[in-house]
């Protein structure tokens, strides 16, 4: 059996083996991720974002359990990835000293696959490996993949071009910073969450997000969606991760924006703009190979000396190296 | 005058009119730059990065009044700028409700030039962009250029591949997270800081620190350093910012950073891995531009189109893509 048939026919160890190859760039992996392509489409890929110390990784295993819980009878009908983009995640390699024990309840399922990806390596790189990671994924039969990664800034908004549904995790007692924060997350979240709502502030933290979100309505990308159909509001969810509290109703809003995702037709145009989104992400590292591949590695090299020397600026250096090329 | 003309004299207006351009990335700023490119290279550029909550704003601020402390008899010996790239900064405007009182000491002060940057945008637009900013701001005399960034992950790679010496903030309370986060981070530090060392907690969290740095030594990118000179271990430095206690000893050790940087010759090393980087990066954009450009932008479109139909995967396409090209 080719590695694609072995990842159509459920094969685990296989699946990681072409992840691997995706992450490295490998052309065999890329080939296969190739074959996959057709059968990928199916799955819904939800980004969650947070934080650190909001609690974010015990709420992605609790939403795992929950998503995973089977209504149809079939108990492969709704099987679940995690991708860890988070160093810090406990679901990731990287925790040193971080509670490895919230991952054992998901462990012993085989409808559940994680995957952690250090977010280390070449500007731009982790963004597109991710998206081949989730496409590779879906075509595994992954119906849901979540996506959690870490912190404010342009990570969030690279999980946001990935994903179909993107959750903002907050917390109470994270600072006044955080709060502030959310004016630049809310643009990306369809989702808010503020966990640890048992703690006092958390009401507090409640109506700051619902204020920042009342003052800074996130931008509406969809462009083609039917007028009919009134625009999303993020919707602000009370949980407790750690006692598995509010899991269900998040459950169930995931599954409302998917449902208005479908109906006002803004799912079609956000996969386009996706599409768009990782093509030119690969364009942009391709043309660039193929450009220091041909016999402009000496000229970028010179370019390089010119500059140190304060001879030549940057941008200078770059329109010379494209008029010659 | 010329606008490069108008900021060697010192004209704060102008150089406020040439950020603005280098962020749009228009023709005239980048011309201006050109320009301005030869009288680059005396600044240090200094990385500040932390999590929301760890009190980076208030130290960031304490810092800039401390290394803008003329020592020399020259009141402008010492000119300090604050690139802000995080949009929970005091200092950007992207705060909401946030404490802005705490940037008053440093806005008297004509020798400190704050500016603010949104982390939104496009995909590495905003290390190209913090790149070029630094570069007018050194050009305009400033000695020290403070970049401030958030979170874990991505961006502070990028802090680190603009600064000359990058400092990563922590704080107790900050849960578990925090503490496995610093196995990414630690890579990049050149100091390490923990903030509110007076509330409990601080000990342990800079044993945390001492612990990780010692199982995960920096990675050394200092290729070309004289190995006369013992690498640089990245100390471990408390402070209270709120009280400015513990600035005097982080502004003696960055000196000290400055001065290895200059004693060992990895100073040079990384100012080449400096300038590598930010030439591809523009290099990797204006491939991008000019072949969308050249008609290939109608490929582009029906290859997207073949991709939503599952019947192209983007990896393919892009393949095709360059062959036609």
């Amino acid at each position: 059996m080719s590695l694609p048939e072995q990842i159509l026919s459920g094969d685990r160890l296989a699946l990681a083996r072409l992840l691997t190859q995706i992450e490295n760039e490998e052309p065999q992996g890329i080939a296969a991720l190739g074959d996959l392509y057709q059968h990928t489409g199916s799955a819904h890929i939800v980004g969650v974002t947070g934080a650190p110390g909001t609690g974010k990784s015990t709420l992605v295993n609790h939403l795992a359990l929950a998503l995973r819980q089977v209504e149809t009878g079939d108990p492969d009908g709704n099987r679940v990835a995690v991708i860890a983009v988070d160093p810090s995640s406990p679901f990731s390699g990287g925790a040193i000293l971080g509670d490895r024990i919230r991952m054992r309840d998901l462990a012993g399922d085989s409808g559940i696959f994680i995957r952690s990806m250090a977010s280390r390596g070449a500007l731009g790189g982790l963004a597109r490996t991710t998206h081949s990671v989730s496409q590779a994924l879906d075509a595994a039969g992954y119906s849901w993949i979540l996506i959690e990664t870490v912190g404010a800034g342009q990570a969030e908004v690279d999980v946001a071009s990935t994903a179909h549904t993107t959750i903002v995790i907050d917390a109470p007692g994270m600072g006044d910073d955080i709060q502030a924060n959310k004016a630049g997350i809310l643009e990306i979240a369809d989702i808010l969450v503020v966990n640890k709502a048992d703690l006092p502030g958390a009401e507090n933290t409640r109506r700051m997000l619902e204020l920042a979100l009342h003052m800074a309505p996130p931008v509406t990308t969809d462009a083609s969606s039917d007028s009919a159909i009134p625009p999303w509001t993020p919707p602000v969810i009370g949980t407790i991760a750690t006692q598995g509290e509010g899991i269900q109703e998040l459950k169930a809003v995931i599954l409302e924006h998917k449902n208005y995702l479908d109906r006002s037709g803004s799912g079609d145009a956000r996969e386009r703009a996706r599409i768009e989104h990782h093509l030119e992400a690969l364009l942009r590292e391709k043309l660039l190979n193929r450009f220091l591949a041909e016999d402009s590695s000496q000229k970028f090299n010179e370019m390089v000396a010119l500059i140190l020397d304060r001879k030549q600026s940057p941008y200078e250096a770059v329109k010379q190296l494209l008029t010659t090329s």
